[in-house]
């Protein structure tokens, strides 16, 4: 068992109805809010409305069409701008992780002199950041309950993760009804995406049976409520247990004390995003089956076998090739079963970028240090196995 | 599933030799250090020597001889008394759960000018508390993960369980090998402590998948890890799995989103050691089965089923009773192979003070709200069944 230094000191505010606490829980960091969000889903469902009339006390600027795979540019800088020119106190994210995890650069940009770039790049560590609080409408991501976000930059096709202690939300509101609008599409990618941050924490040289079982259920949890939430979009169960096995995702409580594994297919995927602009719930879809294929071997065999009898139930006294096989397919299957476009070709991606993508990835990801290294004609080779 | 509020700032720093980052910790508290530890364990370990050495520039204060089931007088009277007198900055807790329980009270205490008894009972609610830091010794109560503790008055036969956000401890040292010298007989009631722990939240109407599979793969870890630990102490990787599994114990994690429970052992229990101060994980593993054995009907029997067949591997094909009373059976069969003595008479209780603690229990615990609900006569029966 490896060591770790963990906190996690987000508040979690969970349940139906909670956001009626937003002003109490406003109040405590000040008056002036930076209100941020996306394409206008919050308008539709009138959680828009609601937030502005609990807040009616308070003076609140905005920053909306914060997009998916969220932009430096205009986003991040336009944010900043404001918290500084309008000396903002907290930020309010209401949306899904793109949305929050735009907020978490803003917050620690505002309160750095330079470009925000520095911070998401680590060149310069933030020392502080405004605080954040944030109504999440989908279950997809974990921001809410980690210190971490994803940033895009279209002229340079990065899309860089950057995670700093300063960013944890202060507080998190979480209602299931906000996701009872979520597409079909969005609640499989989200389910997805939830899926491949506790796969990439599973599959590793050194967990314990704690941490296995623990990931073995939140991934049946996954499985058995989306698609319930798919046949019924109001299914509050569903959506609750969704979105709470979404929250641990990324704050590495599903894995403490577990080895370090690289987090290859977010590695991978964050190129694909990067130069297409894809969903990137549906990207980790079509690379995960094929990064497991690719890494199957005599050294990882065992913890495919692991998966493949406590997540998926396969005979356990079948070969344990088979038995890793079965599993990897049943993965496909799965993501299939809930309508993910399983071909990078169904998202738009051909084969002329690849190995471009192949060889920005291999020079920023380090993925040559994962669990099961990666080089720049592995990572390619993956590329064009799910094209 | 419910909703919740939920959240645990303690810091973790977790490995082997972690605690050389304490002066380092310390100093962002300040530099009067009330040291809290028991009867000397901490000495025989080399712990104390290295605690010393390691904050030689601090200013440190020491409060020893702490108790197991730890007492409001003279420990926390004294605790308080010297963090006024000598403006102590921060506590640090060396030890097992009763000394920190112990210097949650006192960290309270210090900061209230009236009875700190007033606290402990809710009469007056804690407004501030000095900052804690522990190093913890033993595998067992969860207390440095949580904002609880249980303080007992030995003159009113009170041992009192109180909660307060103020006393998460800021942060929380764990070194497995500081576990290596723990008794036998401590290994196992910490075992049975932390899986109570679990049992408490466990068996409820409602809960999830996720919830469920976290805390099944935390009992089979418990029993595996604690079986190694008692025939290899040394044995690292066994004590660091049992660690983590108890620290997750009583901040609520294992449950989030399931329905309250009562948790009516440690409600029964609390009488025991009040009255007759037996270890506390060993008073635990005696009630448990009988109180399993008192509650199950057709309402709770489904729990009982789930938890034979994923925890012991019953066979899921058998009539539901009979699982559930395979698992109770394999729950006392357990306790017992590790070494528990599994009746009070071999603890020191006889029938004499059964109904008197009853009624105490009954008068003071809220069992009638339990999951199950408890009266006296429950109490009384439970109680003379574990003879």
């Amino acid at each position: 068992m490896q060591g770790f230094d963990y906190q996690t000191p987000t508040r979690l505010i969970f349940g139906k109805g909670v956001v009626e606490k937003l002003p109490e829980v406003m109040d405590g960091f000040g008056k002036k809010i930076l209100l941020t969000y996306g394409g206008g889903s919050i308008k539709k469902i009138g959680l828009y409305d609601e937030v502005k009339n609990l807040l009616k006390d308070f003076e609140i600027f905005e920053l909306p069409g914060i997009q998916p795979n969220p932009k430096y540019d205009p986003s991040v800088l336009e944010g900043v701008r404001i918290c500084k020119e309008k000396d903002i106190d907290v930020i309010l994210s209401v949306g899904g992780g793109s949305v929050l995890d735009c907020s978490k650069a803003i917050a620690a940009g505002a309160k750095y002199e330079g470009d925000p770039w520095d911070l998401i790049t680590y060149k310069v560590r933030a020392k502080s950041a405004l605080p954040i609080v944030d109504i999440i409408t989908l279950a997809a991501t974990g921001s809410e309950y980690d210190m971490g976000g994803v940033i895009s930059r279209t002229e340079t096709n990065d899309k860089i993760g950057y995670m700093d202690p300063h960013l944890f939300p202060a507080v998190s509101f979480l209602d299931p009804t906000y996701t009872f609008s979520v597409s079909k599409k969005q609640t499989a990618a989200g389910c997805a995406d939830a899926m491949n941050h506790i796969m990439e924490q599973y599959f590793c040289e050194d967990s314990t049976i704690l941490n296995d079982g623990f990931m073995e259920a939140a991934l049946k949890s996954l499985m058995i409520n989306a698609k319930k939430c798919l046949e019924n979009p109001k299914d509050y169960t569903a959506r609750a247990e969704m979105m709470l096995a979404c929250t641990y995702g990324c704050n590495g409580i599903y894995s403490l004390g577990s080895s370090y594994t690289g987090w290859p297919c977010h590695g991978m995927e964050h190129a694909l995003s990067a130069y297409y602009d894809i969903t990137h719930g549906e990207g980790l879809a079509i690379i995960t089956p094929r990064w497991m294929k690719h890494i199957l071997s005599e050294k990882t065999v065992s913890r495919f076998v692991k998966y493949g009898i406590n997540v998926f139930g396969i005979d356990a006294n079948l070969d344990k090739f088979e038995i890793a096989n079965k599993a990897i397919d049943a993965t496909y299957k799965f993501f299939e079963s809930i309508g993910i476009p399983m071909h990078l070709k169904d998202v738009g991606i051909d084969e002329s970028r690849i190995d471009e993508m192949a060889c920005h990835v291999a020079e920023n990801e380090g993925l040559e240090n994962a669990w099961a290294p990666l080089l720049q004609k592995d990572i390619a080779e993956i590329f064009r196995a799910s094209l």
